[in-house]
């Protein structure tokens, strides 16, 4: 397959499990969007002569991976987001989400995607309804989602059938159209249990079947708040040994949260190979607590960063949880050495494909995916610019650069972000779609 | 005194008490640079008809306020940065700041400033060495700044003299030049006595003394960590008890940190009126704790925002640190209603004002200096920009729209970012000076 398109920068960081740090280097994308080569320039193959290269100033590194999203909840951001948990879902996003039509998910969708690539994140973990709607945005803002439609038995949300039938709709969907499909594989299938708090335990072992009998995720909260799970706790010691007692974990599980683990928990997640999606903001803003990252980190566990939702968190943006995935860390643990800037970008980056059982993204290394994150350096966050010993470079992007730094994005080789604007979409016509929808959802 | 400049928006958030929410309004300035009007623009005077009108489609608020920063230390961001902490100074941060020279520290502020400037900061409380080159560049950038020059006795930086002629030199200052000088009064000296447990009982004394016989403010560091001053707690009960024993409370005096603060220093702090410089993202980074906000608030404690110095937490982005303030609170009381996004925004504006017993700056109110920010809605971070009821606006800036949708920045009235860029010096100009120093000082 030959080359179509050579990233030229001064500085790459593949993240390898070594978090290296490559100077004068190149990425080099096939004509599928795969990467061919990643390394320094001078080792690189020669290619013909009329190979396109482009000549980046920054640093080039792998696309985010946002672990936990519930992105189409953008229409509701900031509703309500000063009031206690309970009366926030009863009184605020429960009854918006009822009002919510499929052109509307849609619109939150496109939204949130733009902000995600406007963030350097190129895929994302989405537990959401209405899975056609999420697709067909993500499609035309050129990212790429693991969507795991959600499943749920909650009164309140009656409206869109039993767990049973939305059971079956994603098994048809997959049946149909396979685990992953559209140009780059840019979709990917799963299974969204919402929790075992809100599910029966048999929906859980039909949905762990179900899921494994495709090779598709099952993708579900786990010990987020303290007082969820008391019964499942005194019924089945942990909501983790009961998905295990279910035969859930013997596959491809994604868990997010998991603010309450124990040591057992963890050890269980480490031995099943289950992923996880730290939240900390989100656990933060609602109170939660804050996740055992170093713990988990030690045991093993593949460990990705998370937004979750929009509505509550308040953004998409992933560069402050890997901010936060530091700071909080190292508050809660009383170490202000616990999680260096390299764990920190790995997280959201190579443990964020881990977790999410993909090992086609989050990295720049031969075969995966040429999702590419261009950093500007040309900023004040950068003390001394693209000259720093690679310690200073990494601490700088990571602790001090943020999301505006964020230029360019590739997605399976396609440039879907240029100069901070989306090229396959016009970001202001997404904003206003997601206004006028944002407005019927407020009823 | 006729009006120079008249500001309409959509929406001006003035920063009143009640956080108010102002729509279709106006700030009128005056030829002096302050405030003359802000409210509503059916009710503002009426003006003559050459008056300037600048239209702004987003929002207005006052400046933010950084309530403790060491910014020239932009230079060294980045360096050491996992190292624990004593090794970080004994390391890196002492050998490179006897680096320092006067040219270095003026790049560093200069960058500095740009960054704050970027993020909608207008003034910073700044404790730091070399003051006249702190001044220089502030003064060329055009933003503002309380300088409280830094007094410590510490042998790793005997090359500044001892603590004596640090105060004389404060002293000499003020009274040749006043404690507010510089256009729009952009320049304030007080007095930066380090801590106490870098500076003996005596010094800290003299130096309360001192400035309040000049009427300037004394800012120091309380209670960072629970290591510091364990002595001087057996000794004193508490540092505030030490400082207010010696009659440093008796004049204007901002705390930094505050994070180990007893019930009976808070009462202490509320009846002396002193302020707090609450730095959430400082203190979780190098995992000091976390300052009792609600407690703080309750009591009555003037609270303004800080980042702390650049070298550790890693940037001067004022808005991570509103909303650290509200996820840390939230997190270290278990209660998910804990700050309010008004009571973040306040915070950053009119409490840390009043923690800098100033009374000029921090609202958009008559008689206050026009120092004011402009910003953007078009942008994802805003669900349904400026059609959204009140409280959901104010969610969105404060939790979502983050220091990149800061569009435009007036200082008494002057405007000194414009999309984003500065208007009075180059900002790669800037950047590339600040990077040569920040080489020089790595040694
Ligand atoms: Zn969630
Ligand atoms: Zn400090």
């Amino acid at each position: 397959m030959p080359i179509a398109l050579r990233l030229h920068a001064p500085v790459i960081l593949p993240c390898d499990a070594a978090c290296s740090v490559i100077r004068d280097a190149v990425v080099d994308i096939d004509g599928n969007g795969r990467i061919a080569y990643c390394g320094t320039r001078t080792r690189a193959p020669a290619l013909p002569h009329d190979t396109v290269v482009r000549e980046c100033t920054g640093v080039l590194l792998p696309g985010l991976i946002n672990a936990h999203a519930h992105s189409p909840m953008t229409l509701l951001r900031g509703m309500g987001g000063d009031l206690p948990l309970l009366r926030w879902l009863r009184e605020v996003v429960w009854p918006a989400e009822s009002r919510l039509r499929p052109s509307d998910v849609r619109a939150g969708m496109a939204l949130g995607a733009v902000e995600m690539l406007r963030a350097g994140v190129t895929t994302s973990a989405e537990m959401y309804f209405v899975g056609e709607s999420v697709v067909e945005a993500t499609l035309a803002v050129g990212s790429r989602v693991l969507l795991t439609s959600a499943v749920i038995a909650a009164p309140d949300l009656s409206t869109l059938g039993s767990w049973q039938q939305m059971v079956e709709g994603v098994n048809r969907w997959i049946d149909a159209d396979g685990l992953r499909f559209g140009p780059g594989e840019r979709i990917e299938l799963g299974y969204g249990p919402h929790s075992a708090y809100t599910l029966p335990p048999e929906a859980l072992q039909v949905i762990g079947e179900n899921a494994q009998q495709r090779g598709a995720l099952v993708h579900t909260h786990v010990a987020e708040s303290s007082t969820e799970d008391a019964e499942l706790r005194q019924q089945y010691g942990s909501v983790p040994m009961l998905l295990d007692e279910l035969g859930v974990l013997d596959g491809r599980v994604l868990a997010a949260h998991g603010v309450h683990l124990s040591d057992e928990d963890i050890a269980l997640f480490a031995r099943r190979g289950v992923g996880l999606a730290h939240c900390p903001g989100s656990n933060a803003k609602l109170a939660s607590g804050t996740a055992r990252l170093v713990d988990l980190l030690a045991a093993g566990v593949p460990v990705g960063l998370g937004t979750d939702g929009p509505s509550s968190n308040d953004d998409l943006d992933l560069w402050e949880e890997v901010q936060l995935s530091g700071m909080l860390a190292r508050l809660s643990t009383g170490d202000s050495t616990a999680v260096t800037a390299r764990s920190a970008l790995l997280a959201a980056t190579r443990g964020g494909a881990a977790a999410l059982h993909r090992e086609d993204i989050g990295a720049l290394e031969s075969g995966r995916w040429a999702d590419i994150v261009h950093v500007d350096v040309d900023n004040p966050a950068f003390a001394t610019g693209l000259d720093a010993p690679d310690e200073q470079l990494l601490s700088n992007l990571v602790w001090a650069a943020g999301s505006r730094s964020v230029r360019d994005v590739w997605v399976a080789g396609a440039e879907v972000l240029r100069d901070s604007e989306p090229t396959r979409v016009d970001r202001r016509s997404v904003q206003a779609a997601a206004r006028t929808a944002a407005q019927h959802v407020r009823g």
